[in-house]
């Protein structure tokens, strides 16, 4: 492709490319940084102005060194250049990365040779996190290999300050907001606390473009962004997270913008949404377009997978019976060899596209050879193995049964080989030989049911986008964490740890590998229930330990009445409270040429009176006092973040004291989890209490390590 | 500092910096990174040529987001800019390099704009592991900020070539070699399998300098590497690993070069060695030096936390009384007390001379008013509590005991209190208040044992280097991990799976952290054991499982049998098996400004005939053929590495199949540790033994996932 002409500005596209998804498979390992690599060179063919990634490039927060070194290696090889980069910055660039110690854009700095900016935002698999809240996303910026934009450090105020570039006589403002637990960013847009900085002059010529990672339809009523919630001066919306590809612009005609959902790079459920084909995008804009109908050519990614899916119902097989598990088995092995067959048949047909012939002899001879010379494709087969006059309502949707014999607790249900089983049967033929087959059961025809589940409640929202959230629809029989917390907390009478917050740090230690999770959450508790000990002045009178207790007794009956309370729910209302502020800078008159920056917002733009929004000012002012009149404590939503973080964590834990005498299991126990913290504790105590305490004490018990760790390794199986 | 004149090689000197040291703990944590951080600074500031790091620059070889980010916006801050590097690369850095897809060094590549190259090589700590072999040296590698030199692939042949410098009319030839694990190196350089390339043009007026990163003194007799191994063409080895700083080159006279041993940047062990002063040096070389007599400035450290040790023996302190527990505690506590003045005294004094003055008030009134302002010192006292009269010489080294109480064997030994109630007592006071306190139990006087545990075998050795290998002399009570298999292996019956190999991936999987070390093992010694069952036609005639029983209890007996033969041990001799290889150039005549490379070697190096050695040549021959004559077995030398590396794995495991009827307990247990593996081994077998084998199998357990985690847990503590 030729260079874009002077005035058109040549964007690359993509998004969630989760690079270090499986790789310790032997057969997939390598698929997810394979095809990264191919996005990236195909930016340099395009020889692109910028690469915009809209989150997950990796897929976890803590990549490997193979997915860091690999990523790093294809971008150096892709941006870095002679080639000059012809995006002119207009705008303080340390607005947007003044997180950081390099706050300029890497083309800009001397010290790099960029002919190729990327900018990326991150998402909820490489989400910052542990003490010093960093993500993979900030390596790659102190490198100076790419921009990490979008950054947000407090979720309660957000202002996003764009990044300002013209090219010719092309101008683009570039929005990035990281991902941010759904329900915290739907309150924080709900509450008014997203500000939008724009452009003062020449308004109207900037492509107002803008990157998110969020669910894009809700699976609750609060889990997702609505798109009512961005502004309508934005032109296009690029939305990570979703792994469906919909390869085209899809209008917004209330807001007036275009959204495109690039989907991700690698499969990583096997689903619909992810068996569609899958493309990265070039973008290109130009002034002299129509700013609601800019260029895109979606390109084909040639790295990825074939994978084929098929939705089987037994019960509309005429000739299958259900007790004969002979024939079952035999027809679903014969559904499997078809779909091979048609997966093969796709993948050579891409290859040939390439220029990649296949052997004429193999296609036709050996199968084993075939599978050789030609990746291996994904296969899913979904089997509703519900009998035919079985109608047992209760049953429905009980769930799909992957690892164990099925019990067959309706004698009508068809009998089935163990799925594990049956899948190793395939081995060598397809990449995913654990679990092809997925049995189900279920009442209603199967493609009714597949509907219903992805295309659900698009009829509400605007455009007609099917979802798929690969974290919420995973129902492949993954453990739920909170069920086996709320579980384990029942049975080991935990009650003075606030349930929430040790939910949290359960799922950060498991889903984020983060160690010090657990020790810190538990330091912290501490923290907080010493001090209110401690300030408590009442508390210091007492001498007997019988006093205290009660004392105890009485602030951990007060706080489980009051958290019932602030659970209860929030009613979801649409309107829109985006602020979007604009100032005039001091010198309105902008020549192209002036190297100064354009000052977008100064302080004096956070004073209302100076607010003029582009959209509904009336609408907006009237939401933020409907707002200011819902008391506090009905806008809490399930929100553990915040619970946390909080001082008023009001539950006690009493640990023992170290005491040489105790049982040495109770004394490792302890130290395992807290030992620091709670010596710490214990010594500002010990003046006061030393007398009082060491006599009796109550020991409250905490989960021992190992159980946790035990989670982890299911987890991780 | 000015600039080093234009015929100046000015280098920063720097090893075992261990940036992630400790970093969870609350207080400390900063500090590896903070050090690595002055330690550029210094770099910067002297506007040296070059920094060179010989090894362990992280303190494990998965370093948090953090440490990579903090150690990559260092060097970034330091070794970017506009200054042109005036070192001229004289030879082609691919040889060195060529590992990489970046085989340049980076102030070469025009993409980058570096005024000081760091060159570093890979220590024990941050040494590659897992599929893909790479070490976070590698990551800087790809980032353009590090060139990281010294990499070895194959570790039974080595190559070393140097990169070529030239400043004015000084040269530099400059090696590295990677940390490889002691007794392979050993065996490698009296194998002769290690080769110096050396420039054959200029002979004589190379400075020839190389990076090391193994023991310096070996603790058994072939897990170090001698200094008589290197050839005597070098001028100066620059020897990572030990953390005891020693300020001065150590002239070796036999081998007539210079070692200099700059030691750690942060203590990671509170020891005799690690409480000496710390220091990086700049070394500068010039042509008209005397090459034994390079300038070497010592630089001393200014964020170090001070840190002060203490050795007592309580039966040396006339009014102690052994059952007098109280009076004890009270003079352990008055000892602490001096030494967190002492150590005070010493920050202070250190800050002043760096121009910061600790307020007059602070430094007499309150003492937690001084805790905060400056840096919380490292205070570690020793106490032997063995009795005046107790002479039971069975018990003396019995070990040190941290966190259980003393279990009085002898009544006559001092009681002493819990040492962690005894060190929390200096919360707020020192870094380290979890262990203040050590105590041992030894009848020889404290300074002799101590003089005896770190000075050990020097005098065998060249210089008077006193040595603390961190690895091996940690005696704080650390879980041995070897006995632990050991042990549960008896208890087991895991008699199947082999000891070694075992031994090895449980300590990848524990020390290194590697997740998928266990799997890795297991795999490949299921893939050898079917291979090797498959493969003999013996086994194939028969249909009764009896009888393959038999079978494999006989390759099992002859296994064991053959193990025991090849731990012979192997009696090191002292030769020098060195060599070194000189190649003629094609064009002998070389002048400073031509552009290209030095041939250093081609391909007829390798002709024995071509040798031309530096060191003495007939020595080297002779070394060789010793070697040469010594039966193949008796050279392995607990060397598990190679075991589970070659095919000749014999041992036999035989996992149960995926049968539904089995017990739910075994089929998670197999399915944590080896499913893929073993349904991909089962499906080959299927087609021939499905028949035969699908009535009986004799199960051997394999340990749970679970242990091994509670392992990590405890070791993580």
């Amino acid at each position: 492709m030729d260079l874009p002409d002077e005035d058109t500005i040549r964007i690359l596209i993509t998004t969630d490319n989760h690079v270090g998804y499986n790789e310790n498979d032997p057969i997939t390992c390598d698929d997810s940084w394979k095809t990264f690599h191919e996005i990236m060179m195909i930016a340099k063919d395009y020889q692109v102005d910028m690469i915009l990634q809209s989150g997950d490039l990796f897929h976890i927060n803590k990549p490997s060194k193979k997915s860091l070194y690999q990523v790093m290696r294809s971008i150096r090889l892709a941006c870095m250049g002679d080639k000059p980069c012809e995006l002119e910055l207009l705008s303080d660039s340390s607005k947007v990365l003044g997180y950081s110690d390099f706050t300029n854009v890497n083309y800009e700095d001397p010290n790099f040779n960029i002919s190729i900016p990327m900018f990326a935002i991150s998402g909820n698999h490489d989400d910052a996190t542990g003490d010093s809240l960093l993500c993979p996303m900030d390596i790659l910026h102190v490198s100076g290999l790419v921009n990490h934009f979008g950054k947000v450090l407090e979720t309660d105020k957000i202002c996003l300050s764009p990044l300002l570039f013209q090219k010719g006589k092309t101008k683009l403002a570039l929005y990035g907001l990281q991902s941010i637990r759904e329900e915290r960013l739907f309150r924080t847009f709900k509450e008014g606390g997203v500000t939008f900085e724009v452009p003062t002059i020449r308004d109207g010529e900037w492509f107002n473009l803008m990157c998110v990672h969020q669910n894009h339809i809700g699976h609750t009523n609060t889990a997702f962004l609505p798109e009512q919630f961005l502004p309508d001066f934005l032109d296009l919306v690029i939305w990570g997270h979703e792994h469906e590809c919909i390869p085209n612009l899809v209008y917004n005609p209330i807001k007036e913008f275009n959204v495109l959902q690039p989907g991700s790079s690698v499969a990583t459920s096997l689903c619909d949404a992810e068996a569609k084909s899958k493309y990265v995008f070039i973008l290109e804009i130009n002034y002299k377009q129509n700013k609601s109908q800019p260029r895109l050519i979606p390109i084909p990614l040639t790295t990825i997978r074939t994978f084929k899916m098929r939705n089987i119902s037994l019960n509309e097989i005429p000739f299958l019976k259900p007790h004969d598990k002979e024939s079952v088995t035999k027809y679903l092995i014969g559904q499997v060899d078809e779909m091979i067959d048609e997966a093969n048949k796709e993948t050579k047909e891409k290859l040939r596209q390439n220029g990649i012939e296949i052997d004429q002899m193999n296609q036709d001879d050996d199968l084993n050879e075939l599978s050789i010379t030609i990746p291996l494709p994904l296969i899913r087969l979904r089997v509703n193995y519900a009998g035919p006059t079985s109608s047992n309502k209760s049953n429905s949707g009980s769930g799909t049964i992957t690892n164990s014999r099925i019990i067959v607790n309706d004698m009508l249900d068809y009998q089935v080989e163990n799925p594990r089983r049956f899948s190793n049967r395939f081995v060598g033929r397809v990449a995913n030989s654990n679990n092809i087959v997925q049995y189900y059961k279920r009442k209603k025809p199967t493609v009714a049911r597949d509907k219903d589940k992805n295309a659900g409640p698009s009829n509400d929202q605007v455009g007609n986008l099917s979802v798929n959230n690969n974290e919420n629809s995973n129902n492949n029989g993954e453990l739920q964490i909170e069920l086996l917390v709320n579980d384990l907390l029942n049975k080991m009478q935990l009650s003075l740890l606030p349930e929430v917050g040790f939910n949290d740090a359960i799922k950060k230690f498991v889903d984020k590998d983060e160690k010090t999770a657990l020790k810190e959450f538990i330091d912290k508790e501490l923290d907080n229930e010493v001090d209110l000990l401690v300030s408590s002045g009442q508390f210091l009178d007492k001498e007997n330990p019988e006093d205290i207790k009660v004392l105890i007794k009485e602030v951990k009956r007060a706080n489980t009445s009051r958290k019932k309370s602030v659970l209860s729910s929030h009613i979801a209302s649409e309107e829109d409270s985006v602020n979007v502020n604009r100032v005039l800078p001091d010198d309105p008159s902008f020549t192209r040429k002036s190297l100064d920056k354009i000052d977008i917002v100064s302080r004096r733009s956070f004073k209302p009176t100076e607010l003029v929004s582009s959209v509904d000012k009336t609408l907006k002012m009237q939401s933020n006092s409907i707002f200011r009149k819902s008391s506090p404590d009905s806008i809490v939503i399930s929100d553990s973040d915040e619970n946390i973080q909080s001082s008023d964590n009001d539950h006690i834990i009493m640990s023992g004291d170290s005491d040489d005498n105790r049982g040495e299991d109770y004394s490792k126990q302890k130290s395992s989890i807290s030992n620091q913290s709670f010596t710490r504790r214990k010594n500002k105590l010990t003046g006061k209490l030393q007398a009082s305490n060491s006599s009796k004490r109550k020991v409250a018990k905490t989960p021992r390590t190992d159980i946790l760790e035990s989670f982890l390794a299911k987890k991780r199986r």
